[in-house]
């Protein structure tokens, strides 16, 4: 089992994911800068694993913070945060595993400050250790949701490599498998990251589980063909009405879904969550880099010039979800209600 | 303007669309076997433009025949044109370009060979110039469907390079910009061989016409921020009761248009209809090599041993076809008595 992100000998390690699946190559992160830049260029991505490497990046920042006392301590520990935060603006996740650190510091200011480093390195592994945990659960509970024998599709990766382990939409499918059930996958190719192609299909494969690639406008066509029973997402934030942000195309794959009667699932830790958002129009839609349309391995596929555009994600609303599949249990419309009540 | 595929001193040369945008090379045809491999290889593709370059194939076949008579020269160029109509399954266009050849042949029986070739050489020109006309026809009454200052969406290239020049779809598009709209097209990159970024959206920069590359996964988000007002697409075939075999991913794009209320225009010249066929599910869909997903500029994107469908056309139900455009008129729904009508 490779190892999403991991302490090593007090260095952040992360496998490239940019490099997979053809070269498995790890990236070892020193600073908090050096984070901020692998989840920048989605050497590390999804947002659960995000969240992990902001904490661990946190724990790094503190590490280098030379103060007088806490006061010094936080105001230097607050300006590199913010600077974290600024990464990638979609995944709900990152904020929160950096509030949840910043938290972490206030309540233990009374420490002594290596002591108080100490702490935080400490919180950022049990960070890390309650992501495999949740998506374990997770899986506990959305495997009741999977039938034997079913089709499942997935967009883009919500897998073990977008979290500590395991998996969002992935464990589902794990877990699944682990309950006796015979699934297969459809794996959309996830353009224009090809999350799809190159870590999901890899993954699955890894752990024997029958997958089969297809491009993202194949989708329709296999639902058309009747080769799909169910589709399992992950998502990247959650506002409070239950309006999901996942990658760019998983709105096109909740039409789908819901056109074809086929129950559209979205898989997420509660930490996904944001109920200071009343829906989906309030979340903020990172735009990145028309290069990664237009070039594929340094090579132009359009035209030097062309006008390009890139949203990363998209917003399904949630009268497309069919439930949301969560650590504490699964949420069924109307979501404001169950998802606030699961959120304790 | 780049000719797609032209008789130039007795070869049939092609622009080689498997190499734009970044290479502008041209292929000459000398036997109606190379016309077979640059159809099969996509050197040459889009239905109408398949249609002409069978035409100009079954001349080149019928150039190198000896025979003593008619009935040895025919039985030859069945053979032939048997070989010929195997390289693509799904345009119908190809076949009718086979049949109308032989048609011509047959009907010109008592002419002498040498005369017969001339006369099969003049017919292919014929059909390449008729092709043309087909388009601007289909222009002229598509573009009575577009509004001035509409954001259009294409999938796939159903341009002059489709053609034999001016395009089904983005003919429909040049006749409103020449008739003085200003429109604006989205264009989906159409995975997995990338017609949209490499071809539409290189040539419809050639002629200034505003066009912005997405990804096919895009779409959906697009029309959920309004900005697709109409949908234009070609066809590879048209069964009798208006379902739509074209491009893979197009029946993904009829649902998300039905689905925000958006006309959907299906272009295509007469000789894409089949009247033989009573529905889609009759059209045979052609699956092509797996390679064409796993692989970009030859680097494998998925894993090693990574199992691949690859459709390469979608039947869209003539429900979720607003109207269809031919070269002899618009037909509207009740699609079986309108197109009956319009082939005359």
């Amino acid at each position: 089992m490779i190892k999403t992100i991991e302490w090593v000998d007090g260095v952040v390690r992360m496998i490239d994911q940019t490099r997979l699946p053809t070269e498995k190559v790890f990236v070892d992160c020193r600073t908090i800068e050096e984070v901020s830049l692998a989840i920048k260029t989605m050497i590390i991505r999804g947002a659960p694993a995000i969240g992990v490497a902001a904490a661990m990046g946190v724990s790094l920042g503190a590490e280098e913070i030379l103060a007088e006392d806490f006061a010094g301590f936080y105001s230097q520990l607050e300006k590199k945060c913010a600077e974290l935060a600024r990464s990638r603006p979609t995944a709900v996740n990152l904020a929160w595993g950096i509030a949840r650190m910043k938290r972490v510091a206030s309540d233990n200011k009374d420490l002594a400050l290596p002591d108080l480093k100490k702490r935080l390195r400490r919180e950022s592994q049990t960070i890390c250790d309650e992501d495999i945990a949740a998506n374990q659960a997770m899986g506990a509970f959305g495997q009741t949701l999977i039938a034997d024998g079913n089709n499942v599709l997935t967009h883009c990766n919500a897998g073990a490599l977008a979290t500590a382990g395991f998996g969002t939409a992935l464990g589902v499918i794990r877990a699944s498998v682990n309950a006796g059930k015979k699934i297969s996958v459809l794996a959309n190719e996830t353009r224009p990251f090809l999350q799809g192609a190159r870590l999901t299909v890899w993954e699955l494969m890894e752990d024997n589980i029958p997958v089969k690639l297809i491009t993202d406008s194949m989708a329709g066509h296999f639902m058309q063909k009747k080769q799909v029973d169910v589709v399992v997402v992950g998502a990247d934030r959650i506002a409070a009405n239950g309006d999901v942000a996942n990658k760019i195309g998983t709105y096109m794959v909740a039409i789908l879904a819901k056109n074809h009667n086929i129950p559209f699932y979205v898989a997420a830790p509660i930490s996904t969550l944001d109920l200071s958002l009343a829906s989906g129009e309030e979340i903020p839609i990172e735009e990145r880099s028309a290069d990664e349309v237009t070039t594929i391995n340094n090579k132009r596929m359009a035209p030097e010039g062309a006008m390009v555009a890139h949203p990363a994600f998209d917003i399904t609303p949630h009268q497309l979800v069919t439930a949301i599949i969560t650590d504490k249990g699964i949420a069924l419309p109307p979501f404001t209600e169950t998802l606030k009540k699961l959120a304790g």
